[in-house]
């Protein structure tokens, strides 16, 4: 069996080309009965289309891209499944990229997108960013939906999570379970949702006459050497009895920093941080968490987007907020 | 600023669109010096090739796909990166593709690629599949590298580990911390790989006169739920005062059935588990692993590809074996 193509396709149904493909592309111009039998023919004879060619004409590549920090995270897997649902129930591919928070490699991505390889863009920017113009750029030709992490310089649809209010609560929870000089650990300070929590940290102490002191662990997490070194240094610097952690990836490295300085949590330290870790109960101990809608979240964004296809979407600037919920585990209590 | 195409850049140099077209593309009838002019002015103005026009011309769309299980996996998250270590040193970009160890997922991703959407395919196969036509109708088209898992009766280029050496020596290590009753909590059953695995296991066992007890979890290990109960009933029942388990989704699960049933790990049971879990140390207790090295096999994998590409690699079937370690904690003491 030779290459099946439209040609082939029309050869056998004894139909012009033209029929065929406009059939194939449910044109109104030709018949139910006529659309069955070109259907059913493509399929028996395992018709694929050239998606290069399709695209084309169609300006279609029934794919959207999802432009995350890292896969290796509980937070985005879990949103990403959520968003391959929604794409697969509307027949759509879904493309992975990972930035590892590379504002140039996010770049790289972003302008490779500019000329139809995809129909939509579902992004969590990196922490790193230079120049944002490829935001605009991107966003003026192909719908985009922000999830989770947002720049609060950037127009757009974003879906968040109530960042300032759960950070709040997590540093109220600590103050309630006897902590006085509480810590926290700052990540993602360049974007919305870093500035958020650490102002909700920052007022939760305010409100309750306590110090604060936050600590900006800069560098990429994913070098564990690096990470668990400064996390280290600042505890036995500065001798925190709690810590609120905006990632974590900066959480995990409390445990091993307090194996080393000889501190037991929760009693020398309570913690408390982000995390959609799915075993944070078996950790030692329990890891309370501040656990964020990261279903939900894929979900929402992802209806968003199809809307925008469909143009049923109108609202080009919306930041939508979901609710984050606090578990409190073994490592937080009094 | 109008749109920048190979017209507009012609304009601007002074040239005709054929010739910037043919510099653009590296062609030997353009001078170097032509060839320079051309690349300043498309990187000034910010020029961005039509992806799907130039993969009609070119045949190539400088993309390579890797089709994964899960990507909230250690071992999938590490091979990953090392794929696109090696993919972005060769300006390529990677997509990712999850299969929720789906067949039919795997199918429509695999057909999806026949027709020049990707140069080349990366694939740790899932283990559900009914029908595995597809893989030999990709491989004939493009070229495709195996990764970790494999079918045994598809032949192709594979990069796997140690499978059966590493299940025995696991076990060995039980029966050497004292384990007469030694369980194997078995997975990817259909997979080459977890056959050898199992195989491993009985042999390890046999050499040192002690009976086998296997036990298939079936079923989607995503689902937490019914995978617990199983792995609960399988350590109600069967007693096992040692346990191996065939992959990290049914490991954790033995430490929520140990605590309901007031089971010591490791006293009244051990554990060792395949895992590239990143922190199984700081579990409670910690806990022994049989580690693959992930971004080894993807580097490897991702390394003979762009062999492939360039016509230099010339063995269609072969199966190249990389070791894991196994990393001895709490879980398993004597």
């Amino acid at each position: 069996m030779g290459e099946v193509n439209i040609k082939k396709l029309a050869s056998e149904l004894n139909l012009s080309a033209a029929t065929v493909s406009r059939a194939l592309r449910d044109s109104h111009e030709i018949s139910a009965e006529t659309k069955a039998r070109v259907m059913e023919m493509a399929k028996k004879l395992a018709y694929e289309p050239n998606p290069f060619a399709s695209s084309l004409r169609q300006q279609k590549s029934k794919t959207i891209a999802v432009i995350v920090p890292e896969v290796a995270n509980n937070f985005f897997a879990l949103a990403i499944k959520a968003i391959e649902e929604v794409a697969r129930a509307k027949d759509h591919h879904v493309l992975i990229y990972q930035t590892h928070e590379s504002g140039e490699i996010e770049s790289s991505f972003m302008t490779s997108l500019l000329s139809g390889r995809v129909d939509g863009v579902l992004i969590s920017p990196a922490c790193h960013v230079a120049n944002k113009k490829y935001f605009q750029k991107v966003s003026e030709k192909i719908p985009m939906v922000f999830f989770d992490r947002d720049h609060d310089d950037i127009e757009g649809v974003k879906i968040t999570t109530d960042d300032y209010e759960s950070a709040y609560n997590a540093t109220l929870h600590l103050v309630e379970a006897g902590c006085k000089k509480i810590g926290y650990l700052a990540a993602l300070e360049t974007l919305t949702t870093g500035k958020k929590r650490l102002q909700g940290y920052l007022d939760a102490l305010k409100d309750n006459n306590l110090e604060s002191m936050p600590a900006l662990i800069e560098g990429n997490c994913e070098n564990n050497e690096s990470c668990r070194s400064k996390v280290k240094d600042f505890i036995a610097e500065r001798k925190p009895d709690g810590i609120v952690s905006s990632i974590e990836e900066l959480a995990l490295p409390c445990y091993y920093a307090c194996k080393e300085l000889n501190l037991n949590i929760p009693k020398d330290l309570k913690l408390i941080t982000y995390s959609n870790l799915a075993h944070a109960e078996l950790l030692n101990p329990p890891l309370s968490t501040i656990n964020q809608p990261a279903f939900e979240i894929g979900n929402e964004a992802a209806t968003i987007l199809f809307k925008m296809f469909s143009k049923r979407w109108y609202d080009p600037n919306i930041t939508i907020s979901l609710k984050s919920s606090i578990i409190k585990r073994e490592s937080s209590r009094s």
